[in-house]
C-alpha cells in the first residue's frame, strides 16, 4: 500500500445555484481542482464522484460518464464511477479513490462529490431524502429525518441532560463560522434565541438546527505521496481512511445516541494513522442537525459520551478552542449539496492545513473529515495532515 | 497486486418477481453466494452492491447499507458501498471488489447486483431507464433506448450490409439457450418470423429485439487466489478487468456503429489475463438489444468490425459453435435487472468454466463477461479462467 497525497482542491460556492445545473457545477469544482494541481484531464487515470439521488432530483442517472464526457475526456476513456451511500456519497468517493491510488492500480485520481437539490420543490427535496432511511420501516410511516434526529436530541438531552441550548449553540458556532466563508450558504451570525424561537421542524429541532437544501460541488486531485512533489509544494496527506456501516434504521440501533458506524469507522481511521483523538488539531464533521455534531464529537473520541454539549458550551469547538469544528461553517451554514459535503470537508481541512483559510484559520496539523450516511447506517472517517 | 478467485456464486430467477422485494432478493442471492462459499456474514471484510435506480424504482437510495443490515451484518460494520453505472452497475461491483482484493485492503468481499423494476408502471420503467442517456440532450428530446439502439442498428445495416435477418437471430439463438437455463425470464424458443412480425418497438427493432423488465439479483465471493481453496476445490480465477468511459451521448460519438468503452475496456482485460480474444472460449455480452450482441462480438474482437451479422448467420456464436455468447439466454432472454446483469454475467461463466451447466453447458477453460452502461458511456470487460 503506497501513502496518498492530495495535490489540488476545488469548490464551487455552495447554494441556490439558479444559474448552475448539475453538469456545470461538477465542471467548475473540476477544474480548479486541476488547475490548482497543474494537471491536464489527459493525466487522470480514474474518476470516483459521490452522488446521492441526481436520479430523482434531476432524472439523470450514469452521472460520472456524463462528468468525465463534459469534462472534455470521452475520448480518453477512463473509468468514471459513481459511488452511493446518501449523504456519505462524497466520503466514500474520497475512500475509493483513496483506494486507488494506495493499491498502485491508479496514479492520478479525480475524486468529487455533486448535488443539484434545487430543481424540485421543497416538500420533493424531503421525500427525496428520505430515501437514505428504511423506506419501508421509517419513511412509509412517516418519520423524515428532522423527525429522526429530533428523536436523538430528545433522548440525548434525557440521558445525559443535555441543555437546548447548548444544542442550538452549534448553529450559533457554525454560523459564525461561515461569516468567514465567502463560499458559505448563508454567512449571517445568529443568536441563541434566534435558533430557539426559529419555527419548529420536528420537536425540538428548528429550523435554525437543521442544514439547508444546497446545490453544490467539489473535487480533489490524489497521487501517490512519492510523487506529490511534482505536482505542489505542500502536499496534503491522507493519513487514515475508515469507513463503516450499520443498520440503515434509527430504530434498530443498541443505542440511539451513538452513531457505531462513526466509531468504527474513526477506529480503522485513527489506527491507520497511528493518532489518537487529541492528536486531531481540527476536524469538519457531520452536523446535517446541531444534535448531530454533538454526537459526532463524542462518537470520534473528542469528549466522554454525554459530554458533546458540556464540550460546545465551553467553546472548545470554537475556531480558538482545543479542537476547532467545522470552521467552514460545516453543513449547517456552509451548506449541505449532499453528494458533495464529504468532499467539501476534505476541501476545507486542506485548507486549514495549508493555512490558506483566512479569518477562519485556525492552528493546525492534523485534521480529520468526518461524514454520514442517513441517520448513521454509513460513516466514513479520513485523517489529513501536513506531514508525509 | 495479488490474484483474485471467486469462491463462490449466487443468483435469484429472473423475471417479474411480485412475491419478492428488493432486498429479498439480495438476500437470497447472497445467502446462495456465502452458502456456496462455505462462510458466514462475519468473514466478510467488505461489500459492493451494483444498484443502477433503486431511487426510482421503489424510492429508496443507500442500499449498500440497508443490503448489509437486511443480511444481518449490522453489527459487524462492514464497509458497504453502492456503485452504478446504469446497467453496467453489475462490472463496476465486480471491478471494485476485485481492486478491494487484488490490492491487499480486504480479505473477503462479496460483490452483488440488484433491481427491483416491476413494481412501476411499463411506460415509467422507460422513463426511469432514460436516465442511463443525457437527459438534457437525449431524453428530453424524446430519445429512449431502443429508439438509440434502432438508430445504430440502421446504420450498421446502411454501413456494413448487415441483414434484418442476422438481427432477429440474435434473439433467436438466445431465447433458444433460455429454454435450457431454470432461472431465465423466457424459457420458450422462438423463430426469425416471430421476432421480424413482432411489434414493432423503434424500426427496425421489435419487441423481441429487445431486452425486458426484471427483478432479479446475483452476488459473488471473492477472496485472494493464494487463499481460494480454503474455501472450494474448485476456484474460478479473475484474470483480467477493464473499466472505460465514452461519452454519455451517442450522437456524439465517433462512429456509432462502434461501443469505444468496450474496445478500451477489453483491450485493458486481455492485457491484463495476457491473452487474445481467439483464447475466449465462451463469453456473456451486452445484449440490451439484439445490434447490441453483433457490436459485441466485433468491439470485443470476436470478429472484423462490420462481420458481426456473418458471424451469427454462420452459427459461430452458438452453444457448439467457436465462440458461444449468451450460453445464459443472455440480457434478451435471460432477462435484464439493470444492476444486477453484470454479476449474473459473471455468475454464468464461473457456472460454465466448473462444468455446471447442464444442457447449456460448452467447452470451455476461458470466459469473457461484458457489461454496458446507457448506449456506451461505460462499459467492463472480465476475462475468467479455471487455472490459476
Amino acid at each position: 500500500m503506497r501513502d496518498v497525497a492530495i495535490v489540488g482542491v476545488g469548490c464551487t460556492e455552495f447554494g441556490e445555484m439558479w444559474d448552475s445545473s448539475f453538469r456545470s457545477l461538477f465542471i467548475e469544482a473540476g477544474v480548479q481542482a486541476l488547475s490548482d494541481a497543474d494537471i491536464k484531464g489527459k493525466h487522470i487515470d480514474e474518476i470516483y464522484i459521490g452522488n446521492m439521488s441526481a436520479g430523482r432530483f434531476i432524472a439523470q442517472e450514469h452521472v460520472a460518464a456524463l462528468i468525465s464526457d463534459y469534462s472534455g475526456m470521452s475520448e480518453l476513456h477512463v473509468p468514471a464511477t459513481r459511488v452511493e451511500a446518501a449523504c456519505a456519497s462524497g466520503g466514500l468517493a474520497l475512500r475509493q479513490g483513496y483506494m486507488a491510488v494506495a493499491s498502485g492500480i491508479s496514479d492520478t485520481v479525480v475524486v468529487g462529490g455533486v448535488e443539484k437539490m434545487t430543481d424540485v420543490v421543497s416538500n420533493q427535496s424531503i421525500e427525496i431524502l428520505a430515501a437514505a432511511s428504511d423506506r419501508e420501516w421509517e419513511a412509509f410511516y412517516g418519520a423524515t429525518f428532522p423527525g429522526l434526529y429530533a428523536m436523538i436530541a430528545n433522548r440525548h438531552i434525557h440521558e445525559y441532560g443535555t441543555k437546548r441550548e447548548q444544542i442550538a449553540q452549534v448553529a450559533v458556532k457554525n454560523h459564525y463560522n461561515a461569516t468567514m466563508n465567502p463560499k458559505a450558504q448563508f454567512q449571517r451570525a445568529i443568536s441563541i434565541e434566534k435558533v430557539l424561537n426559529a419555527t419548529k421542524v420536528a420537536d425540538p429541532l428548528t429550523l435554525f438546527d437543521s442544514s439547508p437544501i444546497t446545490d453544490g460541488a467539489a473535487a480533489l486531485v490524489l497521487v501517490p505521496a512519492e510523487k506529490a512533489h511534482q505536482y505542489t509544494d505542500t502536499p496534503v496527506y491522507i493519513k487514515g481512511s475508515g469507513q463503516a456501516s450499520d443498520t440503515i434504521s434509527l430504530h434498530d440501533r443498541r443505542d440511539i445516541c451513538t452513531i457505531e458506524a462513526t466509531v468504527e469507522a474513526a477506529k480503522t481511521a485513527y489506527k491507520m494513522a497511528g493518532i489518537q483523538p487529541s492528536d486531531v488539531d481540527v476536524a469538519e464533521v457531520h452536523d446535517c442537525f446541531t444534535i448531530a455534531e454533538i454526537l459526532a464529537t463524542e462518537d470520534l473520541g473528542f469528549c466522554e459520551k454525554g459530554e458533546g454539549g458540556k464540550l460546545i458550551e465551553e467553546g472548545k469547538t470554537e475556531l480558538d478552542g482545543d479542537i476547532p469544528i467545522n470552521p467552514s461553517g460545516g453543513l449547517k451554514a456552509c451548506g449541505h449539496p449532499v453528494g458533495a459535503t464529504g468532499i467539501k470537508q476534505a476541501v476545507e481541512i486542506t485548507t486549514q492545513l495549508l493555512g490558506e483559510a483566512g479569518d477562519r484559520q485556525v492552528d493546525c496539523e492534523t485534521g480529520l473529515c468526518h461524514n454520514v450516511g442517513g441517520s448513521g447506517g454509513t460513516a466514513t472517517v479520513h485523517i489529513l495532515s501536513r506531514e508525509a
